[in-house]
């Protein structure tokens, strides 16, 4: 096998000593004192509701996997167009990150009650419990995400493949993550949002009981969704995004490497590894950052605020500092730099725009009270406002975005060698994302404390230690609008670095397929009259695959590729909103049916069956996520199918660009609602029970799908396309109509008639075997003859 | 001079028959009865609230002119960025466009108390004055627009200037077009929903007067706000359109001859005035289209939407067979047919967008019935379902859009040429554009439509004739949606080739740099080690331009344009929607101001003090407007000094993508919205005064600005920014940040340490005088030199 650098095993550490913490944490939160037998009654609800939500989900996983599987078997053993490892390390990422989702889940319901008995004795107390509990989940993922990828790293360098083989069979693992996500973040959407709504319409409107009332049958539901939306949905999501960098990474790192010129071959594998080290260290430093979270006695909620955040800004601080190590012992003097300065670049762009985020949707700024106080005009002009700020708000974060981006590609030497550049910014994404250990530790903190205060409300518990899971309740929903900001930033970078991996896959099929026909491939670029090269694929730079596949803005198969990738973004969110109206009207049903068949439940003597709603959710979740989840898969094969390589990457773009702007439009605008409404009900306005509190509330109901459905999920269409598309890399670039190349100018004048033919009309099958719609040794001898 | 062919004089005779038939039609609506004395003071107020607007709107286009004429004159004269004539195109080109909007509010203000005179005899002389009146803007438009094209042709042509100038001259004045329609579309936009929701939310909701009252002092102004957004905006939008997709197809001609070789270059010229000849034909036949129109009494609206579709039908037949002719007789035998092919899918592509935007918005149809039917859950659910329709309702046309586009460009030859087939996309512009005297009658019918309705209610005129007024309306709410349909579909297809013929742009401005500084011009374009060509600016085909500035997916520059363009297209929508808001604010004071000062109003015995709400909705409009409006504008400018080239190119195809599908959103949503209200009224779920109608209500005031404000605007962003780039090429090419190139790969390997210097830090201002960032023959001296 080849050597491995001793840094390297800095990552499976990392990743070790995170789940040696995960459990300690986990044990020490279930030893916590869970409280009374009613509260202890009333989590059993909800953990029993999440469970069986969890199982039904895994059941709907499993059969996907397990067609997937078969797919990519006959994909790869009959078709030859995919690594015969690539099912494998499929299944073990869709794996790892189900059982990250599942101990998460595990450790949330556990929590809430422990969180509502703990601040009954300290505040300090509650926020510890709750967020050792969000650490659970973070660490979880973190160090089993890093485990998988280390073990598949070692194993298959053990096995002496290849380094270029290695890079891409695992980025393909992301494809099992994507899976999981998809199914955690949209049905998690469609679930929680489906009950809450449910529960509104009819508890709170129709029966007049207050939010959280026991005797409302959904409550149970919308409780459990509130853990299977942002736990496990969250978890997921972030889950992708963080493999999806650190493997787009070390794919890009091998394409660097080779464009740098002989002089740095040596260090290939320290450009593969850089990422995976960078974020083992990334899963220490962030158990020294669960330590230092705590508060005292009486903060309010900007003080606790404070202490989550002061936490993530120390490790963001202590992980630039380690890159700068990491990246100067690992790579070349002359690059190494730059790098830094990338992830640094990437380490603020995360932080940056979760601060925007707040400022668009915490009513402690101008955005949020101006749609409260068009509350006075009514329902329509809250809408109307709340789109407007949701809108606006797409420019901040869009801008930190580039502008990040276009730092870290610059400062990465990207003008020199492109590939080094897109290197850097996956660098940066990285970076963003090696603090996921705290990050997603507070994200998790949000719904435990939400959780944590129903629970209060439900056992009416004295009005002090209300005032405690309030605050905590608080300060979560900033975070879960922070983290929302968060993820959706990371996703972008994320899909980005996959987008630039996405040609280092076509590269590997290509020579997959020169392998599998004994022959060796060459892309022949055809630059003007008499003016063409043969490239060996093996040594094709990113341009070159570029200038094949004419992928630049006025090849119509791109540019229609950009428009499509825009619409389905819109017509994703359409079906996802519409997904929730569907199962929320079963809900309707569900708990009108109840209200009416046993009318002891309202008078507090009967019990709810809250099971029955739950598995309502459950149902209607799963089933009313196909459609949308189909879109989102079958899009880039359709559309790679007819136009190719150059639509693929079209779409990748378009759904990239205006997803990103979708999502944050939708999930700004929900939060910005949700905290109108809470800053009309701290009295403004007229306070609760006004006209104007009434609108607001309009707008709440309107942006629950928005922000925790929709927006979400778009996190999961935009990565889930590029690793569809990445997976699918074969199977397209063997398969897809042969309207493949515009001819470069001049290309009829090519003086070899015979040559001519073979260049622009080589098709799949064609007689020079091996070689669909590209060029090899074959041609080279055409060449050589004339 | 050179010989123009007698076909272009099809052109000119279209444009001027057109005119003379719109002063036909003009008097015989002039000519009718005006009816009762009542009657005719309303219709005063409106024409004279009207003619207000449009003033203070010319007065602030006045303005602007003046300053972008000194601008382009300081960028002609001063900097030598922009060819002297230019300024002056623009001068005539928003001259032209302002014309037509004063004609077309003319006629349409006189045309509405004669067109409920009319439908007090019969329905079947209702719709013809409506008809003609609308026939008037349609042809005004047209034989403005036409007339203008052919006398800059002709009289550049006579002073022999170069088909390659006159062609790059002619497109910028599409730039007058743009801001005019800048202007009429936002500001009418702004103007009509800010009267709309000021005469809503103080008349009905506070002083509960039934729509369209008399008392309501905001009524006049929101009457005349149909005018100034439906007619003069709609008109704007569309004369923009229809010249800029002829001017870019003469433009993509000039590169598409050039580039098949030496044997047609005796074709150039024909290839330039196809288009205009395409134009003036389709002018011609709409009159016959005009006359066509008619109906027999009692006929449902189902029977009059159809007498109007007829005539489009059949007119788009006929310039089909025409378009077979003209392009045989002027194209070359090879080519022909396949630029005839891309006629007819441009006239499907638009007749089927229409067709979709009508079944997702018309309440015949399941998507607007949903929408009423979420209204017995309440207004929430109506904003949530109507948002999904919207969203899901950019699936059809987009992929209409995408596989015309698709389809022409192959039938153009594109595969073999990717100027023949960017040719023959511009013609499926022109083609479908070619309608516009007949599609714009029957967009800007609408309008006069309703203001007849409300002429009639607010003179109480008897029941049988408002029925026959209400039936009118109802068709015309139809064509106003399926005209904004066509609007968006025609303003992405001639975005499409002002994208193309932009890079004929940057040719142009690279040569006019030569000619400055006396050189001949090279492009370097450095495809690997030790291969380079020089190509000659003049020669140069695009593909080489798009490789001399990367203009692919993987240059940051390029896709970081892309995210921004997008995320231009939503905070551009939110400023709309908020301009609407704030100058609503305003007339909801006034309003108020004058019930409470003047109690007599409400008694119906004092007059209300109309001119003032007309002032305020006009200030505000004027106003409102400049923030989106600079956005519009500046984007590109900026984006292009940072981003150069690429980046511009990034910017309008992600603005192109995202605005397509988001202005498809927002209109429909808007449509699908106000229908669900009107079926409500119908009688459905309640009908009239339940809860369910005033949850509708709520949509339709959400989805007021949506459809006549922030959606059409998006047509005139995407053109604008496109305009704005074509115009501003000379200033980006030569002032852009030189951080313009990646080196191509190996780059660094060029053996002459000397021309590499030259070649990858070639600043402006460089020694090599007359080359900014681009190299000329001082390069190629270095050249020989090696």
């Amino acid at each position: 096998m080849e050597m491995i650098p001793l840094a390297w095993y800095i990552a499976p550490l990392g990743a070790i000593t995170a789940l040696v913490f995960a459990v300690v944490f986990f044990f020490q939160v279930k030893k916590a004192d869970p409280g009374s037998e009613r509260m202890v009654e009333i989590a059993g609800y909800v953990r029993e509701g999440a469970f069986a939500y969890l199982k039904q989900q895994y059941k709907g996983v499993s059969v996907f996997f397990i067609v997937a599987f078969i797919l990519f078997q006959v994909m790869s053993l009959g078709l030859g167009v995919l690594h015969w490892l690539v099912p494998w390390a499929f299944l073990t990422g869709g794996f790892f990150s189900g059982l990250a989702g599942y101990i998460g889940m595990n450790i949330a319901t556990y929590a809430s009650n422990r969180t509502t008995q703990a601040c009954s004795s300290s505040l300090n107390k509650g926020l510890k419990i709750a967020f050792r509990a969000g650490s659970v989940m973070g660490l979880t993922v973190v160090g089993l995400a890093l485990i998988d990828i280390s073990a598949w790293f070692f194993v298959l360098t053990w096995f002496d493949f290849p380094l270029e083989k290695i890079t891409v069979i695992m980025l393909s693992f992301g494809m099992g993550a994507s899976t999981q996500a998809l199914f955690a973040r949209l049905g998690g959407g469609i679930f929680t949002k489906a009950a809450d709504v449910g529960a509104d319409l009819v508890g709170k409107l129709e029966a007049e009981i207050p939010e959280d009332d026991v005797r409302n049958p959904a409550t149970i539901a919308d409780n459990v969704g509130d853990n299977v939306g942002d736990v496990a949905g969250m978890g997921a999501d972030l889950y992708e995004s963080y493999a999806g960098s650190i493997l787009a990474t070390a794919a890009l790192g091998m394409g660097a490497v080779s464009m740098l010129g002989a002089k740095y071959q040596g260090l290939m594998i320290n450009f593969v590894i850089a990422p995976m080290v960078l974020a083992g260290i990334g899963a220490l430093l962030s158990i020294i950052g669960i330590f230092m979270v705590s508060t005292r006695e009486n903060a309010n909620t900007r003080q606790l605020m404070f202490s989550l955040n002061k936490s993530v800004y120390i490790i963001s601080f202590l992980i630039g500092i380690a890159a700068f190590f990491i990246t100067r012992i690992l790579l070349p003097a002359d690059f190494y730099f730059g790098v830094f300065i990338s992830t640094v670049i990437g380490l603020v762009v995360g932080i940056l725009i979760g601060k925007f985020t707040e400022m668009d949707t915490s009513h402690s700024f101008e955005a949020t009270r101006n749609i409260a106080s068009q509350g006075t005009y009514g329902a329509a002009t809250v809408i109307l406002e709340g789109i407007a700020v949701g809108m606006k708000s797409t420019a901040a974060p869009v801008l930190t975005i580039i502008i990040g981006i276009l730092a870290a590609f610059i400062s990465s030497h990207g003008f020199q060698s492109i590939e080094m550049g897109l290197y850097g910014i996956g660098f940066g994404a990285v970076g963003m994302l090696a603090t996921l250990g705290v990050t997603l530790a507070t994200d998790a903190f949000g719904p435990i404390a939400d959780n944590a205060g129903g629970n209060a409300q439900m056992c009416h518990l004295p009005e002090d230690v209300r005032h405690m899971t309030d605050s905590l309740d608080s300060v979560g929903n900033t975070t879960a609008a922070t983290g929302k900001g968060f993820a959706i930033g990371s996703a972008a970078l994320t899909a980005m670095a996959l987008l630039a991996a996405y040609l280092e896959e076509v590269r590997a099929v290509v020579l997959l397929m020169g392998e599998k026909a004994g022959r060796v491939m060459y892309l022949l670029i055809h630059h003007s009259k008499d003016n063409f090269e043969l490239i060996p694929v093996k040594k094709a730079s990113v341009l070159h695959f570029i200038n094949y596949y004419q992928i630049h803005v006025l090849n119509p198969k791109f540019l229609l590729g950009v428009f499509i990738g825009a619409m389905v973004a819109f017509v994703f969110s359409a079906l996802t909103i519409k997904a929730v109206g569907k199962a929320a009207g079963k809900m309707v049903q569900e708990v009108r049916r109840q209200f009416a068949e046993l009318p002891g439940i309202l008078e507090g003597t009967t019990k709810p069956e809250y099971a029955t709603c739950v598995k309502i959710s459950t149902i209607g979740a799963q089933r009313e996520m196909l459609l949308p989840a189909l879109i989102g898969i079958v899009t880039p094969i359709i559309t790679g199918l007819i136009l190719g390589v150059a639509g693929v990457l079209g779409i990748l773009a378009g759904a990239l660009a205006a997803g990103l702007s979708l999502a944050l439009m939708m999930n700004n605008a929900g939060g910005a609602w949700d905290n109108a409404k809470k800053y009309v009900e701290t009295g403004q306005h007229g306070g609760r029970h006004s006209d104007t509190h009434k609108a607001t509330v309009i707008g709440d109901t309107v942006g629950d799908p928005f922000k925790d459905t929709a927006g979400p999920s778009i996190n999961i269409l935009i990565k889930l396309m590029s690793m569809v598309s990445i997976v699918f890399a074969g199977l397209i670039v063997t398969y897809s109509l042969n309207v493949e190349k515009i001819r470069p100018p001049f290309s009829k004048e090519i003086p070899d008639k015979k040559m001519q033919n073979e260049i622009i009309a080589l098709r799949p099958h064609s007689p020079c075997l091996g070689c669909p719609s590209l060029t090899s040794d074959c041609l080279a001898d055409s060449l050589k003859k004339k």
